[in-house]
């Protein structure tokens, strides 16, 4: 089933009806995306999708570069181009309502540039953040959503069992990175959704580590926490901790701990309960294990149209979880010096209130020999 | 030789002493990295370096997860972890001189959240931008630095000629695409330095143009434009457009008329004069063939650590060339319907004035063959 964006835009101006702006102006790519169908990066330039609450009309000023483009994908009222020698703002000064006295940004997104460019347009207006109204319509995943991540999912998978295979005596994070990235493209996907991460042994521990040029040992942890963005800009986010070799008895008992701490994050997912009860359900294990001071971030976090959205999945979010909604959850032991363990899954609350684990990849210990 | 990011800090201070600042605040991570050594992609995090210019002392806030990098990387005077349940600008407040009246901020990249978060610590505070400044600092390089710029250029060559062994017949651009990508990774780049562009047949007249499920055809112009970054974040930028089979005379006349263009570009490079002299000598090439309403771009851009970064060699630009400048010259015929061709070198004004070109890769046309 096609995306319907007029009703999301009619959803929005319902919204923005309610409190009583004249316009809101956007300027994520990623939001326009969500509003329009048409998604492209302006680097310096400028884009922007207005929706004039009044006329109930929506129009998308963008690089003239983009305008065919546009023209092609966009689901919008109008389109208005703008060469690189014009002014942005003398375009949509020509194409927005007089006398607006309320206006709607996304105020974590819009640059102090392009704010003053629109002060000197609507010099009396004054500004709200519209950014809570836009994520909420975003955590709410219909089903062809919901069918777009699961082909991201399936990519991924595949990319990892492919991959995985590709490991031999003597290879490097880096090259094995390179593998993975190469196998995302050729099944498909536009390319990974975020840096892809592939750690080992004791930078395995690390939350931000960085694919180098250490080799695989045996004896390790190899820690894959990637994802690909589909063509249709759905995300997939998945990781799974292995073992090169044989496992010792401490590394099995922290990777235990996790499985389960995983296991029972994922078994507490329901709708109508508050967020912060599965990342509470996954942190009780670590803890009882004792290893509550190795796993100090929040369990999961949305994600659809970008790999990180609402909702947060932390242990003070009261939020009350619902159908539609997507999240990872993905508990972890990081022990600095010796290596971690993290095991992700998807999870979708779908229409009868019930958890669907999007990701399927065995969650058990598995160890890869060095060919 | 090591670059020397107190010099650096050093010059930024004593332009700003000039401006009469009390503080700068730079959130730009690329810029953070030129001033401290130190890269992280925050996301939605907050990270910021503050110049002090009353105490001459820097110093860097960022997430906690990053603190251990920024320990090992950063140089500056003092490192402001930030937890997630922390509010990062009553960290700053503790942290920056009472009594500000004067901030220096990069307006085209400073949110409108974050403005008002500095506002609630800096009530009083007039903004000004520093943009300009950074640029102007960044324009030009050291000999180290064009070393390692030079090294990006190395990487992306061998990437080039090596990718081309790789087409066979029935290829796709999203296929050559993989392929350049994953010998990037396999030659130590950390990665593209934009999206890789492997258009070809008609798809190579389109300047926004992407690798899709086309397959390379006989007699197609392929039109691959790309770049890698380094782990030293340097960045290279190359076109080469190529020939499937042999070409036709319409299409050998354009190509030579791009090469003679792209010469004449490079040829009119030299400190002393203005900018717009390289854009107006490679566009009178093109133009004088009749080809001028195929040319509707600047001829280049800056670049160094990042992609695109000053200066603009477009045909208005007044700006005196001087030693230290790297850009690339680009110029190019695009006929919709029918297929483009660009031809793009690198190249840095060296101490004596005189121009280098840093890509290699020979320009004369090519033809390949499809196996």
């Amino acid at each position: 089933m096609p995306i319907d964006y007029s009703q999301r835009k009619q959803t929005l101006l319902e919204r923005l009806e309610k409190e009583t702006l004249d316009i809101a102006l956007i300027t994520d790519p990623t939001n326009i995306f969500y509003y329009t169908g048409f998604y492209a990066d302006p680097h310096e330039r400028y884009m922007s999708l207005v929706i004039d609450v009044g006329n109930r009309k929506s129009a998308l000023f963008l690089p003239a570069l983009d305008e065919e483009l546009a023209k092609a994908a966009a689901e919008v009222d109008a389109i208005h181009p703008i060469s690189d020698e014009m002014n942005p703002f003398d375009i949509v000064k020509g194409a927005i309502q007089k006398n607006i006295s309320k206006i709607g940004i996304e105020m974590d997104v819009m640059t102090v540039s392009h704010q003053n460019g629109l002060k000197s347009i609507c010099p009396k207006a004054e500004y709200t953040d519209i950014t809570p109204e836009i994520n909420h319509m975003r955590t709410f995943k219909t089903p062809s959503e919901v069918d777009g991540l699961r082909h991201a999912v399936s990519i991924i998978e595949t990319v990892l069992e492919e991959g995985l295979a590709t490991i031999h005596e003597g290879m490097t994070e880096a090259a094995l990175t390179a593998e993975f990235e190469y196998l995302m493209k050729r099944h498909g996907a536009s390319g990974p959704s975020f840096s892809t991460m592939v750690l080992s042994g004791e930078k395995s521990a690390m939350p931000h580590g960085k694919p180098g040029e250490r080799r695989l040992q045996e004896g390790d942890f190899l820690l894959i926490d990637f994802g690909v963005i589909t063509n249709e800009r759905y995300c997939s986010d998945i990781t799974r901790t292995f073992i090169i070799g044989e496992p010792t008895e401490k590394q099995r008992e922290i990777y235990e701990t996790v499985q389960k701490s995983t296991q029972a994050g994922v078994d507490a997912v329901r709708a109508g309960v508050p967020l912060k009860s599965f990342d509470i359900a996954a942190r009780e294990v670590i803890e009882s294990a004792g290893y509550a001071e190795y796993f100090n971030n929040r369990v999961g976090h949305g994600l659809g149209i970008e790999v990180h959205e609402a909702p947060s999945i932390h242990h003070e979010n009261e939020q009350i979880a619902a159908p539609g909604m997507v999240f990872t959850i993905e508990p972890g032991i990081y022990i600095p010096g010796f290596g971690g363990v993290r095991i992700e899954e998807e999870v979708y609350i779908n229409e009868d209130g019930e958890p669907e684990v999007l990701t399927s990849f065995p969650r058990d210990l598995r160890s890869i020999e060095l060919k």
